[in-house]
């Protein structure tokens, strides 16, 4: 079941990057949900390669068809499967005997007995994202009619940090508009420092990694419970999910480590009646169930693995060590693209969690 | 199902700090393990309180009754039921109309509309994770005949940090001999400096932060799959259930986002017809699967929250904003309390992996 | 997981007959529920040996003892546990190398590997369906709000035969007098009947099979799903649960296999803008989902296979054919026993179809 | 979750009777299996309508389309997906106002807000069990590598019934034909009165039910678990899926009730050092797991809804009772075509199960 996520509302993932065709069902959907395709769209172009500089050019062919589920425009309450073709495929620029490294070449190979397609990463792709994006487009449009927004930056690219985001009250108008930057830098100055650092490695034949910070807006308190079903454990268990994330925090995360409970904790204040913290460095989740502030958290991508200089590796046919170069098309830094995956793994996860709490409200 | 984590090994956790008692049903042990209760309750002592000055002198009667699952000894295979009695309890201690500042008062009591067991923090409690210590001791006894092993240091309590694990080939005589150490510094110097570090919060009626560095040695190349049931998101979602971690992170993890793929790539190497890798920044997994060497992660505790310094909060009742000392007995530091914990939730996870592998091997 | 059942609302058994106590966790009670614990032990009662002539003399300590989720006598919303002590048992009864015919005995011996407690069935007593009634009697009281009830009559034993229920229009206050009943046959003539069926079979040191039928009424139309979590598929899994049930049919169940759709078909009809079925055939589901006519089922529950009698088995050490009589306690029918686990079964599973249709409501 | 059904082999089910296409993520397969896709077609032309007067004249354009998954012919091990467009409908044939008589029509109207796709029974078409079946054909041949087989006769139509199937020793070689008969019954007089109860059926514009019995020969002792993941509960949940089910019995099911307990027993016997049974009135399941004897149970298929005749019903847009006649086209007996559907539900089931052994072997 490695490949279902979800308890009420269920994603089941498939595809290969050169099989016929990738996608994704989605069940546990609400009825009569009208769907927007044209927002999925932007979401899906927003991860999308081959837009600029930064990213590879192959120019996948991503349009979704949507095969069930969706009646008259609006969801029926039943499974939605979508489909995404593959057609822009060179097979012939992978060699299964060279195992890539940091990529899941080899254990992949360990945990498919050998039988595993190789071709593109197979199943690991990051292509497979792409139907992540499609179904956390359909839960943000469901969470946003509860006030439930998800917005997203780059927090930094190697050395180069985005300015900090406000947790008890962030700029909404701020990361409102980060969704249409090439860069999603709050700062604009960074994001040129940034752009200078991805064509820097770019011109290395090399990748560079970086991190994204998401805030929740709009969540109540309440959602989420102690223990395996925390909503960090519940969200982390789907962030670690999306390839090339390596560290998952919650609010000021590993500055917790450093500090005294008197300077970590948040105070509570009630003002208007309404309860809220004075700082939030917990990330608007306090034992596993969110507070009612923003919920905030960062996950660090690493460097793509897949990089145009030689490298150390091993032949596993005739089993010697040599050295490669990776050939085929690679993007020199995928933080941007990632940012659309965080953001609908984050919703799907949201939906689910919101669906459930309808149970216990 | 909050309170359940595992899909073949199983646990279902259950109490209140001041019910009439904790604990577990383990469902899906293997038959026929000899049940090392010397062991179980070697590992339950790590965790339990009241053992020095860095915690809490409540000396919590955690003497674990086992009801059913064991027959002459051995496992049945049948469901494990392990209760504490809660006997130590000081419930005039708790005002619930005082909610405390990063604790989970507020949002249990949003979450469960009001009727939860607010008295030491009810279910919240940290005291739940001594069926957890119990549980993830069995594991490891089990996980152990296949020479898997989990081993955990203190990486930093405040500023003073240990001295760093190697990745590749970490010095298993050094990390076995931790698990007896007051406090889980490979270097005995440094652990001196957190004792002040401790010692100096706890004067000052307040508590420290700190982060745990874990690793697994053993474990085959091929656990695991991709995407949602990755080897990460199934450790990160059960690390994430322990009461105060704010972070996880693979390998180097946060040191990812500001690397370049050439640095940050493990090379593969073949000696004697074994594949390894030559660095191991991605803490022994790609793709979400293992790849045969050391399994590490980190995980950050924050300062427990139970101060005594005076804290500004809300009197639910009154709707007032109030400043408030709260009384009980606390610990400065949880750290050391956490590290069994940690390598317990880790043993859970494995083990369920371990399991599950055999269905696909 | 063979132990736990539900989505939402989810119990969790263990025990054997002869370990220190048998038990419940269950997970997912709503908060705010006032505990009738007159009702549970009413519940408990009935399903209780020892009452009369027709049951085992073993008198069972059920007096169950709540461990933990309930506060000030109501629901916490977390989870409950509840043990019963095994006190008055008798291990010299049993001889592991003798496989009784038709028990779990070597079933048992080939799922566990030969550690299963084999001591009066160990884990697969029929005691274990102490805990589901006590589990079944809380969700009662929870469904009962919204007007949903659950009840049973005995349809027959051996070859006595209750009265036929309107399935359309059951007659409620014949059914509600039911579980005061010795024997739950709406007729007390032929309940004078199946005692002297009863009594026959003891007096052989025999026992007599026979089959419950269910009505449950003010369930709503819309609750359940198509395919695998059709209203059928999720009772009828619980309901196979039960030791001994070997048959569930819902509605006419059987019959429709000699019959014509002209004849089997439910027409509708509107009275006062009311829909209904003029006929319930389909026991109130159709395509797994309920259509708001009461919700109608049968099982069967089969001679107990505890008989004084002398039968041909084998002894499993010795590797010969042997005749024995089964020494012990026996009850001569356990269908009467049966009706409160048949109900609390039906309850449990209901509740949680019950609060997942919150979530598609 | 209502469209996913198993632990470890998981399948998940899309599609409406006139969306784009129909078809199933079939996930946990093992991986380096080969497809025998001629095999898997033969069974799904088992289960196609339009081969004869029994059956539908709607030519279903069935032909399977593979996504995901296979690579050279072999499984990957990771999700198969497999589509069905649906190309040959006529929707013009439906009227949603008019809700047909023990169809899903008003049930998943109020089940999914009336927001269903109401078109040919949408997501309750039977014509979803055509992925099942090409679910099932996959596990048919993974556990038939273990030497189990499922076989099945119809056990009755109306009043013709098949002639008994010995539960002991069933012949294997009348079994093995079954498949390539119109009819599956073993005794060709009785499938010829068959034939002429289904053209009476159809002559009349009405429909016929029956049942179906189904072995499983080679199966282990010691699969499955008590309680809740009895072999009767996981087979029942699934078996219960199938539209048109409306009851299950294992071994001899509805006997048991009439029946002591000193007929009712299976004695155990020793031969050559192999134990089995005498009798297998049980069915080859004793306390929910497997002992070693064939397994065997039978399901009612009721006379499928889809008549011709006028019937009484409801206008849920004018809340009028009206008369009506269906229109489209319509089986007169859909027992034969679910034949291969309880074998494919089975095998799934089965593969299941068998995974999960060898977690506890």
């Amino acid at each position: 079941m490695a490949n279902s996520y979800g308890k009420l509302f269920r994603i089941s993932l498939f595809g290969e990057s050169h099989s016929e065709a990738i996608g994704v069902v989605i069940d546990g959907v609400p009825s009569g949900i009208e769907l927007d395709m044209n927002e999925i769209m932007f979401e899906m172009g927003r991860r999308a390669p081959g837009k600029n500089a930064f990213s590879t050019p192959r120019s996948e062919d991503d349009f979704p068809e949507v095969l069930s589920g969706v009646f008259n425009g609006y969801t029926t309450g039943t499974p939605i499967c979508v489909t995404m073709r593959n057609t822009n495929t060179r097979s012939s620029d992978y060699h299964p005997e060279i195992i890539r490294p940091s990529h899941a070449d080899y254990s992949g190979k360990l945990r498919y007995n050998g039988f595993n397609d190789y071709r593109g990463g197979g199943h690991f792709s990051g292509r497979l994202t792409a139907p992540i994006v499609f179904a956390g487009a359909l839960a943000k449009q469901i969470i946003k009619k509860q006030n439930i927004e998800v917005f997203s930056h780059i927090k930094n690219i190697g050395k180069v940090h985005d300015d900090k985001v406000d947790y008890v009250n962030p700029d909404i108008s701020a990361l409102k508009i980060l969704k249409n930057k090439k860069l999603a830098f709050i700062n604009d100055d960074r994001a040129k420092d940034a752009e200078q650092e991805i064509l820097s490695a770019k011109g290395n034949a090399d990748s560079i990694g970086g991190s994204i910070e998401t805030v929740i807006t709009g969540i109540p308190g309440g959602i989420g419970s102690p223990f395996f079903e925390s909503v960090e454990s519940r969200l982390a268990s789907m962030l670690f999910s999306v390839p090339a994330v390596k560290s998952v925090e919650f609010g000021i995360g590993q500055e917790f480590s450093k500090m005294l409970g008197s300077e970590a904790n948040d105070s509570f204040a009630i003002e208007d009646g309404r309860i809220s913290t004075k700082t939030n460095n917990n990330g608007g989740i306090n034992g596993g169930v969110t507070n009612g502030m923003p919920v905030v958290f960062s996950v660090v991508i690493k460097p793509t693995p897949s990089i145009g200089k030689e490298q150390e590796t091993v032949n596993v046919e005739t089993k010697e060590n040599i050295t490669a170069k990776i050939q085929g098309r690679h993007d020199p830094c995928i933080v941007q693209r990632a940012v659309p995956v965080i953001e609908a793994a984050t919703a799907i996860t949201l939906l689910d969690l919101i669906l459930e709490a309808k149970t216990y409200a």
